[in-house]
């Protein structure tokens, strides 16, 4: 059954079905194997066909299974409650975020100031549980004309040292104002969850969180630290606190 | 005295004041200026040192004078208003606004569908008066979790045929997420005021038009046409409309 399962990994470069054989070798030269999450585990709160027993059997049979996402308005806590839901055998250290991977980023560089976050819950809480000070989250919305009174409301914290973009359905004027203008200090750190630009659904486009990291990036004239894929960092993370060996580690995704 | 004001002209390749002679061989050799506005001759609200003069004396010596803008939130009789209060001596054909431009480029294309406008009254207005139908003016934010409900509540209107992007402080998810679906139509016009990434202010950054641009093209993968500086289409719309001969016209900015 594994045999029949394990044909739905596609190695990365080729996109054709391992025949029993070819998975057998793939077996034999892994012991990590990284999953995507959104397209290959599951579709939003659908599984799909036969993930779940596929990522369930790899442990099973030793090999050790993380599950990679960019999505950043999750923390993992919740990503295990989802994997259990969905009938995958996981727990939290397998389960690589990019909320996670930036308090982690963070934490190594010993980070003790305030975050500006544009993001959502996902990050909040993630930072919440590591003890990383952060405002910004939530609403925040422009009143009136943004010329009349020439922007004096607007109120910047001098102990704020990182900003921090991740996905964010409140984005606003104000919150780009406010993450650009705290870049104006180049000391202050800028760290983008990830860039992934959209997400095609049947009748609209829903804009991604690259969209949200692109418009800080112009109006601050700065580039961020990127934490999630296709970014180095989040797999020098796992070798980092897992180990990895990357010649015996494959990576299943969707593009 | 013309002499001692036309030095504070520049040439656009070298930032050096003109001494007398060069003053007025330019003059000689010119038949039109294009004024930059902001920070050539004012800087909001108010007047850079005897702008006004020189602009007025100008057109006093039978030089044709254009205040070219790339700020969509204001429409030419309100440029014009404004140019009367700081002493310039301009009517409404001299101003030429990225408002203005875009409503000249979707007449330019017979354009009668609806406008998508991520932008403020400036556009809004100009395009009432050339009875150009739009939507989307004004704020426009989520509610709720983005994720809740799978975004069923967004309506497209199947009769908008182009997204106009220009400055709008009102920009939001909701306003991205719905320009970008309607660019998913690839018959669908794709037009921005301006790229200009920010205004430097003293404390903060201003976001400038550039972000929302940029967001909307990030999120739907494409790219717009862009109406003002530093866009052909400025100039050519002068061309077309005023007839300008490139070589005897000198633009006066601070960039």
């Amino acid at each position: 059954m594994l045999c029949s399962r394990i044909r739905t990994l596609r190695t990365m470069r080729q996109a054709v079905p391992l025949d029993c054989e070819k998975a057998k070798a793939l077996l034999q030269s892994t012991d990590t194997f990284l999953f995507d999450c959104d397209g290959v585990l599951w579709n939003g709160g659908d599984v799909i066909k036969d993930a779940n027993a596929v990522v369930n059997k790899l442990q099973e049979l030793g090999k050790k299974v993380f599950l990679v996402t960019n999505n950043s308005t999750k923390t993992r806590d919740e990503y295990v409650a989802k994997c259990a839901k969905l009938g995958f055998n996981c727990n939290e250290p397998q389960v690589i975020s990019t909320s996670y991977l930036t308090v982690q980023y963070l934490k190594s560089l010993h980070f003790d100031k305030k975050v500006y976050l544009v993001g959502s819950s996902g990050l909040s809480r993630e930072m919440d549980a590591a003890g990383i000070r952060h405002l910004g989250e939530g609403p925040d919305v422009m009143e009136g004309n943004v010329f009349d009174g020439r922007l004096d409301h607007i109120r910047l914290d001098p102990e704020v040292g990182a900003v921090v973009v991740g996905f964010d359905s409140h984005i606003s004027f104000n919150k780009i104002l406010k993450a650009s203008s705290y870049l104006k200090n180049p000391d202050v750190l800028f760290i983008a969850t990830n860039r992934d630009e959209r997400f095609p659904m049947e009748h609209i486009v829903c804009p991604g969180t690259g969209t949200m990291v692109t418009a800080v990036a112009v109006a601050s004239g700065r580039e961020p630290t990127i934490m999630g894929k296709p970014s180095r960092e989040v797999f020098e993370a796992l070798r980092r606190q897992h180990g990895l060996d990357p010649a015996r580690t494959v990576m299943v995704g969707d593009k």
